[in-house]
């Protein structure tokens, strides 16, 4: 199955000033396509440490793409480097040449003379036109002789024989130049040299329980398994699992593992890949026709903030009160001052009285309330930094969790808005 | 002058469903003692390819920091990897796994058996606590045999004699971990061992105007200078100026720069390096002693959400009320049903009414009310989305603003609360 190593390159990248979301958008897309990618290298503007890149990325890949360093200026070594390591001369493409003057002439700008190298195209490159810049992207078919390598562990490497074919692509740095050339030009070119090997990937999203256990729930699935890769990716309250099945017969062993997987996990799946949690659950309550309301106390605004992030939350999401004080939650949530004198406003029964005032108040299916000690300083022996009671005041009566959540205080927000909307999930679940 | 390189594992990354911000945390702060980053590498959970990059950043770098593959699970390659590759015997070490063992106890959650292996440290390691996870980080230092290269290219590569003295760090792959981690603990470990030549690095944070105006206003100042760089980070409604200084007279330099800096930049200038705008609000209530409550429609709790990530706010910010609904603004704001009726929810009249409403109802300095179209859906000709009020009810009157701000929903919130906190700071600024 094919691979492919992206080299990404740029001073700006190695400064730390600009994130490279190249992969981003590439490796998903490859994917689609049954292409791996196996490595990413970012260099600055060094003309010995990109045609080593370059070459190293050939020895070890099947399609090396290299993005940026295709400007005008002396910092942009891409075209020159790689045309002298894969042995081509550079030309200069008239019709390239015309396309950008014509760029320059439609803004009425005056064309720096330096400009004029970006038409220089290796022999024997297929010129991807820039819709959105003065760079054309470029693609080679290279062939290229195998190097021995040693194995710096114990276990062996496995060794190649005969020439390798290679694809090299070289792309222009801008996100918004690079991305429509990828998807117009790229990948019609992958798919026409056949570069396609089918693979299913599956992604199921867990919430509540740590990276472990869930790796303990499925990985006897696939233990000895060679067509099968499971893995895993943890966030705060988060794993998800990922399956990748390749092959004849990849959906068919994709389908049986998914429903096994499924089986095993049960609930605490709550959707697929480009869920987040709040997605799902605005999502049911569209369905099941439940409004909402809430009353936070320590979580801030986040758990408000995140469902209102979901289109169409306007439907079932009333109100959120932010009650910061003690003031706040006795007149506009209606907490007794009773209840916060006895037990203090972190308490399981001032949760409750949260949850079912924001509820009456708003006059709403569900209510949630929260309230907790975020940290870092408030802590006591009895009530740590931390704790937190989180309570959903629905149809059928209410229900209070408490946690103890040691994160910094942001985390310890999205943990604990992740718990109040998990409660609403499940409660829903048996609507 | 020492130069780095990271590596980063973890097949999240080159699925391209991650995005690696390791470089973008790390790359600045190394550059303030002087250390650039001269390449970064992402691989996979693969043990030979992790061994590969590992031993060629050691050819390559005088520091080499791995993130990521710490973890207790199977895809975890890093530390045996890297004790293999260095010659170290892994030891459990009693006092990390003591450590992991409290982590689990405070939660009341069993721990599972797979994660004492986060307690195996190479010998000669220095452990590095991890105050938000369970892996603590490593650091080892190595001396590297060079290994003989040939240029790929017409021009030599320098020769290297002698053996190479080499500092490994080892650090947990969530920002939240690795963060904390690299301030705490790997910043004075380099410091200590001399790695810092002198740098002074000033960053200033302005907001509300764009990248290359603020380019503009203070380029002219180091243009053609070769002792002083100047860099810019653009984020939305966000600019970092950072200056950097080196050799002799780096910090007198460093001072008068920044001075003409700041007299250019003026009042668009609201913090330094670690100062998130929410942090300076924040602070300049407190020490003016002033009270803030906050209406919130369009931008659905991130206002109350950011203003309490602070440390301390809970004695300014009172409570926040997230209006979604007009019954809301009505019933707990106190907004006029005819003001709704005539001028429509989103309106300078109704911005206006929830500021002043919620500052009345609650009692504060100041009140801030919000409501606009966040989009992507709700838009009209008059009214199109991105459209919103932003308003500030204060002792000495109401300010009401009306932007448009053209991004994606959760980016227009960010801009929308932006806007609301620099119109507090710049109130507070004339107090």
């Amino acid at each position: 199955m094919a691979n492919c190593e992206i080299i990404a390159t740029g001073t700006e990248l190695l400064l730390g000033y600009v994130v490279n979301t190249h992969p981003n958008y590439i490796a998903p897309r490859l994917g689609s396509l049954g292409i791996r990618v196996t490595r990413i290298v970012t260099v600055g503007d060094d003309r010995q440490a990109m045609a080593d890149a370059v070459s190293q990325a050939l020895q070890r890949a099947d399609l090396v793409i290299v993005t940026g360093g295709l400007g005008p200026t002396s910092d942009d070594v891409t075209r020159d480097v790689v045309a002298e390591l894969l042995g081509r001369r550079l030309r200069e493409d008239k019709k390239v040449l015309a396309k950008i003057k014509v760029r320059f002439r439609v803004r009425r700008v005056r064309m720096p003379k330096a400009i004029a190298v970006q038409a220089q195209v290796p022999e024997g490159a297929r010129v991807l036109p820039n819709d959105h810049g003065t760079a054309p992207g470029l693609a080679m078919e290279a062939e290229v002789e195998p190097e021995e390598k040693v194995s710096l562990l114990r276990e062996p490497l496995p060794v190649k024989y005969g020439v390798l074919q290679r694809l090299v692509v070289l792309l222009p740095g801008p996100p918004r130049e690079l991305q429509p050339m990828f998807d117009n030009h790229v990948m019609p070119l992958l798919r026409a040299r056949g570069y396609a090997t089918p693979a299913v990937c599956r992604v199921l999203r867990t919430v509540g329980v740590g990276e472990s256990w869930v790796a303990e729930m499925v990985e006897s699935l696939v233990k000895g398994r060679r067509d099968v890769e499971l893995g895993y990716c943890a966030r705060p309250n988060e794993v998800d699992v990922r399956l990748i099945t390749r092959g004849p017969g990849a959906v068919k062993l994709a389908d049986e593992l998914e429903a096994r997987m499924r089986a095993r996990l049960g609930d605490i799946i709550f959707g697929g890949e480009n869920d987040r949690l709040e997605d799902v659950v605005v999502r049911e309550l569209i369905r099941w026709k439940r409004t909402l309301a809430t009353a936070e106390s320590c979580t801030g605004g986040l758990l408000a903030s995140r469902i209102t992030n979901v289109s169409g939350s306007s439907g079932v999401f009333m109100e959120g009160i932010v009650c910061y004080s003690n003031e706040a939650k006795m007149r506009d949530v209606g907490v007794r001052a009773k209840a916060l004198k006895t037990h203090g406003a972190v308490s399981r029964p001032v949760a409750r009285e949260l949850a079912e005032g924001i509820r009456r108040r708003v006059g709403t299916d569900f209510g949630i309330g929260i309230t907790g000690i975020a940290g870092p300083t408030g802590g006591t022996p009895k009530k740590p930094v931390g704790l937190v009671f989180i309570a959903l005041a629905g149809p059928r009566g209410t229900e209070v969790r408490r946690m103890i959540c040691r994160y910094d205080r942001e985390a310890f927000k999205f943990v604990a808005t992740q718990t109040a909307l998990d409660m609403v999930r499940r409660a829903l679940r048996v609507s």
